[in-house]
Formats: structure tokens, C-alpha cells, sequence
């Protein structure tokens, strides 16, 4: 067995075993003493390997190697520090920033339209022009349906019956997970940081209580990270939206034709089935079915099915951070577009250079695969024609 | 043209193009018009489409939305502040990061063996004992060598030829883009940020100087980003290697059969072919060449010729951050294998949860898709066997 690198002979174990009285030729029995020396093997190895490298060196290698690790001792105090002070960095921030996504709620549910209409409408005449007119309505009507609508991937989700359910959608919010106070405090302490902690981050899609739709009155989808920065998603999941009777906007309702022809004597049969909606966004797919795939005999899984999958999983942690990274923190620039113009306009600039043939500036992104079956892969792959965006 | 969004009519114009003599019939002619027209209706929807928006609301809303802008406008300032302290962190601990690397390169060159051995060889029996034997050598050879060989990505791009020629790799440094301390003291004089600095990173591969195989001190791999917080990747480029003659190990020389058979008169032909070589990551694929295949017409390119050029700019990106990320900060852990076991048992901790029915720590990788063309993608899929990183 050439694979096991920790000094075990798997023959020589073989012909104890059998003087034991095991009988390895029974392909239960060796398959059990297969597995368990493998796991052996592994042990021995992993303990073994980086001592043994340091001591097969010459005594005087081995003591510059020794302080190379001092020096890496140093090194690692450092970066631990790094993240504790960016941790606390984002933390500080994250404070700065609640107050006005406070304040923007209140003005986009109206509770501010009282102080507001004292200062900003100064153009006494148009207010009287417009008080005669249609009423205002309180606060921003459909802020965040528009937002949703003016952002290119989220868009690609709606559907005409999703606008109608939009229309409810009061706030969004995000929360970062593994910042909380809690711990903050805990640290303080000099406890060991939990290694096991949660990274990642929620979003919270708060609703009009007693729409028409859902029971719900906030909406949570959660991303928990095993590794934030190398990107790594453990689990995305969503709330359970507690539909009102015949208001699932995620489903068809599909009336069965009598088999007999004819009228029906009971009642219609109906069945149901799945459609395309922006409220599919809370029933993500599950990556552990992924890594189900990905654990099993080579011959189970289908490379082809994975590969979906995997595109879907991609697409739908995308669509999370287009929330918590775009949406959420410039609101209202969604809102007049001024966002998406923007994100244009980056891509015309490019586009100009080229024709004048000093392009320079367009570039690949490395992060996602260019695929056809990820929208929001194809999304990032800078440089295509602003034409597209027209469609 | 329905296309066209800024309230501008292509007949209309044509035919008063026609009254001014402008042959519309043409094909040339027509072409021109038609870019003009659309270059024409970008600029007349970027500059109308937010503010038209605004316009149609009610006075009283806009007034609101105005308000929601002003708060806009601090957030963005908040954000700006935010990105500037991150930078000065990330600037800081590079600068406390840098001895360490310094005494590192020293220590591994053999500039600090006196030093060492007055302090780390106290077993003077052992030290007897070796002085006896075979010399030390100087530092630590092939040090770099051995970091390379024990990642599982680096060490799939290494041949037995490039053994010879990583055994006089010197040291391996890392330049961030865009951190220069100029940059700082043109930020100190409150000068508007240049929109067009450059993002991303240098990787500096020095070898020793008159080493056989090629004439450059120093090997330069650079990563230039438009956006590196989204993975945009611009350019990739490396450093021409002045191979010596007959030295190159990126390509075979093969000796051309004379095709009258018999012994050939003249000097033997030969011919050179591409081969594998870890030195081929000095001449990384363009990114400029998968813009160039997207901005041409729809059936000019192939696009799984497409997929596999995405897919090596990703692998050879990839292996920049690891040199970066991970080589380069820690690179004893990598001299003694620990950072590999570190690794494996991570995953091994995974397997072992899930035979007990706990899984709960895997993940999937979210930025780059699995895919069998980039080793990379793969490498970061978790939770696969870890059997297959013995093979």
C-alpha cells in the first residue's frame, strides 16, 4: 500500500492479523482493517511528519529553523492584532451607520413627513399647486420595491405578481454575524477567542404588518460563512413565509382537467406548482446536498447536476451581498437610479477608451466563473457591451 | 429604435438627414449615423434618467427623497473615512510585518548563522557530534524550495527539472499596489483621491545571483485590479525570463528525424515545443484576450475556448493570493508541512463530525466555481475526501 506514508506495512500487519485468528480474506473483515489502518496511517502521519522533517536536519539547520519559528510566533501576534483592530474598525463604523439607516426608515414610513415638509418644501407656491392636486401619501410610496427594480440582478428576479407584494416592503436591513457586543465584552475578558464562532451575515426584509399576502412581518435570510474571506458558505437560509390562503406568488395554481370530459360532479381538482418569484430568494438551495454529492461514490452524482447547483449556490450568495453591500447602504440611489447609472457609466467609460484605442481600464473578474447558467457571474464579467444592459 | 431611451426618434432624424444631403443609403454613411444616434441617446439618458424621476414625484415626496439624499451624502462620507482608516491599518502592520520578513530572509540566506549558533545550539554534545559529520551548509538550503513543494496547489505546477532551478530561489516578497507612502503624503495635502491608482499586488521571486539557469535577479509576477474588493482582475503579467542557452526548462527541445533517413549531412534541426514548468507562471494568459473575445461579434469566439481561458486566469490569480496570502506570511509552517496538516485536519475534523452525524462545519465555496479545468476551484471545494490529497 504505497499511498500510507506513516511507516505502517500493511503485509506484515496482514499476516499478524491472520496468525491473530482474523480472517482477512473475508471482504467485510479486510475492508474493516483496511479503513482502520488508513485511519491510522493518517494519525501517525499528521503527528509525525513536521518533527521528523526537523530532526532529520543537521543540528545547526535545525536551530535557524528554530528561530525562523520564533520569528513566526511574532508574525502571528501581529496579524491577530491586525484583525482584533479591523474587527473593532468595522464595528465602530457599523455604529456610525445605524443612526441613518434609523432615520432613513422613518422618513421612508413617513413618521418624519411632519418636520420635513417645515424645511425642504420652500417653494410656498408649488406646495400650494400640489396640496390642490392628489394627496402625497405618507412618508416614500414603494421605496424599496423601486430600489429592487433599479438594481439589474434583483430585477431579474421579479415578477409582475412580486411588484404587487413588494409594495409592502418597508425596510431592509443586514446584520453582521460574529460582531456582536457580546462578544466584544468576552474578549475583553482575554478568553480565547471561540474558533467556532459564526461568520457571515443576515438580512432582514421587514413588511407591512397585515399585508394581504403573509402572516410574516419580517423576513430573514441568513448566510453562515465557515471562512468569510476565502469565501467559503456553510449554510444559506431562509424564512418560512407564511402564505395567506391562494396568495403564494411562488406557486402556479393549475386546475386538472376531468378525466371524463364533461362538468365535474365534485369539486375542481387543483394542483400546484412551482414558479418563478423574487420570494424563491428565502428557499435557497442547501450546499450540504452539495457536498452529499461531492461525498459519495464518484459514480452517485451527476457532474452536470453539480455543477447547477453550484452555479445556483453561487448566484443566490451574490444576490446576498448585492443586498448588504450595494442595496442597503445607498438606498436611495437605487431609488433614483443614480446607482445603476453609475455602474454604466463605468462600463461606457471603458467602452469610449477603447474606441480611442488607449482601453485600458476593463478588466476579468476572477472571483465568479463566467457561466451562462449564473446571471450574476455574467454580471461581473466587465467589459461587455452597454448595449446589453438596454435590453 | 425602440432601443434608445432618451426621447430620441431615428426616422425623424434620418429623413432630416436626407433633406440635408446626407445619403442615409449608404451602408458607411448609415453605420456612422447610427453610432452617433446611440452614443448621442447614452449621454441624453444618463444625464435625465435620475432627475426626471425626481421631477415626476410629488412635490412633497421629493422633498422626503431629498432629505433621504442628504443623509446619502453622510453615510458616503462616513464610508470614505472608514475606507481610509482600514488603509492606514493595513499599512501599518505591513510596516511592523517587514523586519520580520527582513530577519527571515537573513536568517534563510545564512547572513545570521553566528549569531544563531551562540544562542540555539546548547546541546554542545550534539553540536560535537555534527561538527563531525557533514558540514551545514550555509542557512537554509533550499528553504523556499520546500515551501513551494509543500503546498498542494504550487506543487502540481512543479516538474523535476524546476527542482533543479527553485533549489537557488533566494526569497519570496510581496508588494500591496496602491499603499505607497506617496500616495499618503498626497493624501495629507487633502488633494481628491485619484480615482485611476492602481489596486493589487506585486510578487517578487528572487534567486541567486549567477545561478545556471537564467540571467534575472529578480522574477516579477504583478496583478493589477480594477476593483479588488469585487475580484476584477485587469492584468496578469510576468517578468521575460533570460533563460541561458539551453537552460530553459518551459520548453522541450526535440531533434527533427532527417527525412531522407540515413545520417544527415548538415547540423542536426531541432525544434522547440511548450511544456509544463512552475516558470510558466511568468507568462500568465491576458485578460485583454477574453475582453477581446466577448467585445467581438456573438459567433466570433468559442465559447469553451472562453471557459478554459476564465478558467487559467482564475487558477493563475488564485495562485498569486496563495503565494500572498498564504506562502509568504507563514512560510516555515510551510518549510515543515505544518500549514499543510493544518489544513488536512481541518478537513479531516469535518469527516470524522460527519461520521458521528454532527456535520455541521462544511461549506462550499462561493467565489470560485467548481470546475474540473482550475485545480484552484477544486482545492477550495471543502469537504471532499482527504485521501485525495495523498495521491
Amino acid at each position: 500500500m504505497s499511498k500510507l506514508k506513516g511507516n505502517l506495512d500493511e503485509k506484515v500487519v496482514a499476516e499478524r492479523m491472520q496468525q491473530l485468528g482474523f480472517d482477512t480474506n473475508d471482504p467485510e473483515k479486510a475492508g474493516l482493517l483496511k479503513a482502520t489502518m488508513e485511519k491510522l496511517d493518517k494519525i501517525l502521519t499528521a503527528n509525525s511528519t513536521s518533527e521528523a522533517i526537523l530532526q532529520d536536519l543537521h543540528p545547526k539547520i535545525r536551530g535557524r529553523v528554530e528561530k525562523l519559528r520564533d520569528l513566526q510566533e511574532e508574525y502571528d501576534t501581529l496579524e491577530d492584532a491586525f484583525m482584533e483592530e479591523q474587527r473593532k474598525l468595522v464595528l465602530k463604523y457599523e455604529g456610525l451607520y445605524q443612526p441613518l439607516y434609523d432615520a432613513r426608515a422613518e422618513i421612508v414610513s413617513g413618521k418624519q413627513d411632519a418636520q420635513i415638509e417645515a424645511v425642504y418644501t420652500e417653494d410656498e407656491e408649488e406646495a400650494g399647486a400640489a396640496e390642490a392636486g392628489e394627496p402625497a401619501g405618507q412618508g416614500v410610496p414603494e421605496f424599496w420595491a423601486f430600489c429592487l427594480r433599479n438594481n439589474d440582478v434583483v430585477s431579474e428576479l421579479i415578477t409582475e405578481k412580486d411588484d404587487e407584494v413588494l409594495k409592502y416592503l418597508k425596510d431592509i436591513r443586514y446584520e453582521l454575524l460574529g460582531f456582536d457586543e457580546a462578544k466584544e465584552a468576552k474578549d475583553g475578558e482575554g478568553e480565547e477567542q471561540d474558533e467556532d464562532e459564526e461568520e457571515g451575515f443576515k438580512l432582514y426584509f421587514e413588511f407591512e404588518e397585515g399585508n394581504p399576502y403573509f402572516d410574516n412581518k419580517v423576513l430573514v435570510k441568513t448566510y453562515k460563512m465557515i471562512d468569510e474571506e476565502e469565501g467559503i458558505l456553510e449554510k444559506s437560509e431562509g424564512s418560512t413565509i407564511l402564505w395567506k390562503p391562494g396568495k403564494n406568488v411562488t406557486v402556479k395554481v393549475m386546475r386538472k382537467k376531468n378525466k371524463k370530459g364533461g362538468r365535474s360532479k365534485g369539486p375542481a381538482m387543483t394542483k400546484t406548482e412551482k414558479c418563478e418569484s423574487f420570494f424563491n430568494f428565502f428557499s435557497p438551495p442547501d450546499p450540504q446536498e452539495l457536498i452529499g454529492m461531492d461525498d459519495g461514490d464518484s459514480e452517485d452524482f451527476d457532474e452536470e447536476e453539480m455543477e447547477e447547483l453550484q452555479a445556483a449556490l453561487q448566484e443566490d450568495y451574490e444576490i446576498g451581498c448585492i443586498f448588504k453591500d450595494k442595496i442597503i447602504p445607498h438606498a436611495v440611489s437605487w431609488f433614483t437610479g443614480e446607482a445603476l447609472e453609475d455602474e454604466e457609466e463605468d462600463m461606457e467609460d471603458e467602452d469610449e477608451e477603447d474606441e480611442e484605442g488607449e482601453g485600458d481600464e476593463e478588466g476579468i473578474s476572477v472571483r465568479a466563473q463566467s457561466n451562462s447558467q449564473a446571471n450574476t457571474s455574467e454580471a461581473s464579467l466587465q467589459g461587455e457591451q452597454p448595449e446589453c444592459k438596454q435590453q
